[in-house]
């Protein structure tokens, strides 16, 4: 069986890898996917997952894998606690001891089958598995498939902030199987969409209106109507990625709302938020302090906070955040250069940009008015 | 003050590096090659060493890199244990809380200052604090000169097998103060030659008669004579390097001598050999196989086995390895591809190859031989 054609590809160089978005890819084309990939790969297939996930979607993979030639033997499981407290050093080094246990080679390949979580895991796993092994990314959450399995980033947090530890190390496929959304829990649905929402809010006016249009699709799962947003997406992303795989420029763009929303998740201890729900806040903090630097007009940042609470996502950060606490937790934020925070806000209708000039007076007045 | 004039070059395109290597650059040198190598470096430095090393070479470095201007209150130090079994996991983690509390950026600049454990662990730490921070090798044992700290492998070891979790990472350079081989103890000076012999006995014929010829004043520290012997080793690995960044081919041959090193530093548990040692009993080894399969001529072997005696390195392996333990220990080599045993045996002066053909039939014999 042939793979099917790919959505879509990052450009890459060597290191150029294609993703494909479709219905039932699961069940029927990771085999094929995998094989054309990585032709010369060896005979161990390692899938981490977690409990959750495995539940759904682990026997489909692995029937996939069995009916075109995987031995049962060769393929390996490693699954962890379901959520973002699991993204630990212990837990990799639990997943090292199974990799280890397992005598895994080389020349193994490894499954990220999950969301985000999953995703940052396995490939940090990949990366630093005997000095990097390929690893190919199945998202089963709309933010993993929008967002975390495209670019190369793994990572896990550590208590003292979010993905402090990790590598770049490129998927060498991307399969989005859009039927995965079905068994999606709502609210992690709307945590997706803050994401695509990011994507129409800082690269594209035309896809920002479309999603005006069709949030109710969206919310509703119609397949064609999620089959262009996650593609749409993947695109900007493959685009920005492309032009700065380290971030050490535009791919930082990519950041937008998240400034504000890693404080967030870090001074609710990555409980209660989830990643979207944060970054659905920080973009209409962002767009505040837009119009506030006078960057944008009010009615452009009152669109996009109507849009985030279309998708039914929150608009206004934890009521309990003191000013301290937002200066402080936004001071260990990774984009700090040189001890200088850095913003990315919009800019106008599909358009944002960094900015580093923002004193912590302009800061305070935002988080007093909100 | 400028940077002394570089003495080779790693070749890797955007991620090429100098090599420098001189005496008293410790004392002279670092800062000025610091900012020649990384000028839009932040201003955090961090240190990692061990306590040995950093006895004798923290206070010259920081010495230096203050008299250029760095702050004081901007230089961190993280130290180790000193020893092999110190490259874990655990301590990796242990330096990551640390970079944590100091709140390091991703604009830091990692240094390495000691032998190749430090090395190691400090190129992990960098490729993966926030992604990948720049970092350079200041190494201080012959061993970590020619060999770990050029060609950007990092790694630590899991208690199932040497270097298992890593990275490639390459350095922005590395800085060789043969000064610092003046307080090696004799034993690590002479494990450090195991890996210079390598280099004659892989690659270069004039070098091997060189090394004949001079292996007397390499064991009295003369320093144009380790200068020179250093140079023609960075030389020699940095063209290797540059020709294959990832091993994905003729980089394995600076394996020569490592799988059945990599089974005796495992036999013993990482403590009563040093690499060098067991990589020079597995070079006699290597050569005893390849006339055992009609690769080289037996007067070849008995001249690699006579320039390592001469070194005062073991040729024997230790005599309570069973053969059953040769056989374990070797299948769980990283160079295992496929499930075959890969071997780099000489096939004639200054030349080796890489071979996948060795049966287990023929290992016994070897190890029956011994």
């Amino acid at each position: 069986m042939n793979a099917p054609t790919q959505s879509l590809n990052v450009s890459l160089g060597a290191r150029s890898y294609p993703i494909y978005v479709g219905s039932g890819l699961l069940n029927t084309s990771v085999a094929a996917i995998l094989k054309q990939a990585l032709p010369n790969a060896g005979e161990q297939i390692v899938i981490i997952s977690n409990a959750t996930v495995a539940e759904h979607y682990l026997k489909p993979l692995t029937d996939n894998l069995q009916s075109q030639g995987v031995s049962r033997n060769n393929i390996y499981h490693a699954l962890m606690p379901d959520g973002e407290s699991y993204k630990s050093l212990a837990i990799y080094g639990e997943i090292m001891d199974l990799l280890v246990k397992h005598r895994l080679n080389r020349d193994c390949t490894i499954i990220a089958l999950g969301g985000g979580v999953v995703g940052d895991m396995a490939g940090f796993v990949a990366a630093t598995w005997q000095r990097g092994v390929p690893f190919i990314q199945i998202p089963t959450t709309l933010l993993a498939q929008v967002d975390s399995s495209v670019g190369g980033k793994t990572a896990v947090n550590h208590p003292g902030g979010k993905n402090l530890i990790g590598a770049f190390h490129q998927p060498s496929a991307v399969v989005i199987d859009i039927n995965t959304l079905r068994s999606l829990p709502v609210r992690e649905l709307k945590a997706g969409l803050a994401e695509v929402i990011k994507y129409g809010v800082m690269a594209d006016s035309n896809f920002f209106a479309w999603l005006e249009l069709n949030m109710v699709r969206l919310l509703d799962r119609q397949p064609e109507a999620l089959a262009h947003a996650i593609t749409r997406s993947c695109e900007i992303k493959a685009d920005i990625v492309a032009a700065d795989e380290h971030e050490n420029g535009i791919r930082a763009l990519l950041n937008l709302g998240h400034t504000f929303g890693h404080a967030i998740e870090a001074a609710t201890n990555y409980k209660t938020w989830l990643h979207g729900e944060a970054v659905a806040v920080g973009m209409v903090m962002a767009a505040r302090l837009a119009v506030q630097q006078g960057y944008i007009e009010t009615t452009h940042a009152k669109r996009i906070e109507k849009l985030i609470a279309s998708a039914g996502l929150p608009i206004r950060p934890p009521k309990d955040m003191t000013k301290k606490t937002w200066l402080d937790l936004m001071a260990r934020d990774k984009k700090v250069k040189q001890g200088k925070l850095r913003f990315i806000l919009p800019t106008g209708p599909g358009r944002a940009n960094i900015f580093s000039n923002i004193s912590s007076e302009a800061l305070t007045r935002l988080i007093d008015a909100l």
